[in-house]
């Protein structure tokens, strides 16, 4: 999928929202446990339920990985079950050397035939040049990420006041472009979201950290849209976990719903 | 497995060999292809022949997750076969938030049951402290990596000239100990191996980079080597595929058995 696809994704569906599909044996409803798949029952409910409303699906790896073969079939399941004009994100937060990168390309992109990867940048261009020889394939590179831990070495300064993550952007940018690259930046960092549009003004962004972590929707759209939208923001348990009944995927699609209208407004302002 | 038993192992064998199991179906001999497993039984027979010359086995993660579930059949199996008394680590970098990492160490540590896991540091603590909540369980956290790439980050440096990795040690070796903490230090760095024994002293190093990239192992024991000798040394496609033909098996003994011969007069001269 290239970047004008995605573009007219979130024109149409007046939605720039990705759903994060962090789907845990634990904490789906009891009734689920049943299925013969529960983990794509699952997902196949949400999914139905908010496919209109998103254009993109971000699975997280742990949690299909955590439950062995089996979970890497739910995975495969869940990946053809997202229709082919969503974006999809394989949350997996690889890194390695380039002979190893190429066989994750091939995992992720040839054979699970994921639109995007996230990728951590700590080894340096070869954990992130092999997925790029992939055609309207992209890693999306952590820059700054929402979590606590981003403050050990994220925001780390060199000599000239200038953070690492800022490094990574100004850095990675020059191994791809923005048609193959995209960044993870947390919602709650909108102070910085200005200062890194200044280095990646035309690159789509990965948001999470809206609702529960204190990011804004108003703020990350104020700090960071571009002319093509560049966000996608991402919401996993508050969307999925909405609901713990028999009609989870209707609570689900509720938040969706709340998420969207409020990204439509902020559309129609702008475009 | 704890400490003492590593050590134990490195005496007892002579050896602090590592084994990197990058098994790829491309590069196996054609005749394996025929079984119903041509990955385990790739690996079966190197282990068969390599397992009283190394203390430890790091399979690497693409190579297995690039044939989907069949190659997570293939990584259990691997795991189950190899003995006991040798030290395991799943080479899959990963790094992310904490409910996510709780995930990866339920696939790795309890599932797979796994020795150790690498781990990539650039999210921070999360990504690192839910796995040291397993006892006898280890994170291998990447410092200096020995490809190109590491010269992109990890020796980027603040205003006092402290680069990237060596933050990375200090500040994360508070997150454990010597006892659940270890670091990738690639073979070709060996001046700083030096500097990098005076920030962690005790703790053991996995060393990748010794032959076809340039490290040697004399000059690694030499500037790394701690009273519990504290270093893994890893050497994969070296060994692994020394050999194409039918008794690729002896070939690839043959290599880990010159490196260990290597490996048994650095420990004589210190032990």
């Amino acid at each position: 999928m290239n970047r004008n696809d995605i573009f007219n994704q979130i024109i149409k569906k007046k939605s720039f929202l990705c759903i994060g599909l962090d789907t845990d044996l634990n904490k789906i409803p009891k009734h689920l446990l049943d299925f013969e798949d529960p983990i794509f029952e699952f997902n196949k409910r949400i999914i139905n339920k908010t496919k209109d409303l998103c254009v993109a699906y971000k699975p997280n790896l742990a949690f299909y990985e955590c439950l062995g073969p089996q979970g890497i079939k739910s995975l495969e399941k869940t990946i053809n079950y997202i229709p082919d004009d969503i974006f999809t994100i394989a949350d997996a937060k690889r890194g390695d050397i380039g002979n190893t990168t190429n066989k994750y390309a091939e995992a992720f992109f040839k054979n699970l035939n994921f639109d995007a990867i996230t990728v951590s940048p700590y080894m340096g261009s070869d954990s992130v040049k092999p997925f790029l020889e992939y055609k309207n394939k992209w890693v999306i590179l952590l820059a700054l990420t929402s979590n606590n831990g981003s403050l050990d070495f994220q925001t780390l300064e060199d000599s000239e006041g200038y953070p690492l993550y800022k490094k990574v952007l100004s850095t990675s940018k020059n191994w791809g472009n923005q048609d193959n690259l995209m960044y993870v930046v947390g919602a709650t960092k909108f102070e910085e979201l200005q200062k890194i549009r200044k280095i990646i003004p035309d690159h789509f962004l990965l948001v999470p950290g809206v609702g529960a972590q204190g990011g804004t929707l108003s703020n990350v759209a104020k700090f960071a849209l571009n002319k093509q939208c560049g966000l996608l923001v991402n919401c996993s348990r508050s969307i999925i976990y909405a609901g713990n009944c028999s009609d989870f995927d209707e609570y689900a699609r509720k938040e969706a719903l709340r998420l969207q209208t409020e990204m439509s407004v902020i559309l129609e302002k702008y475009f």
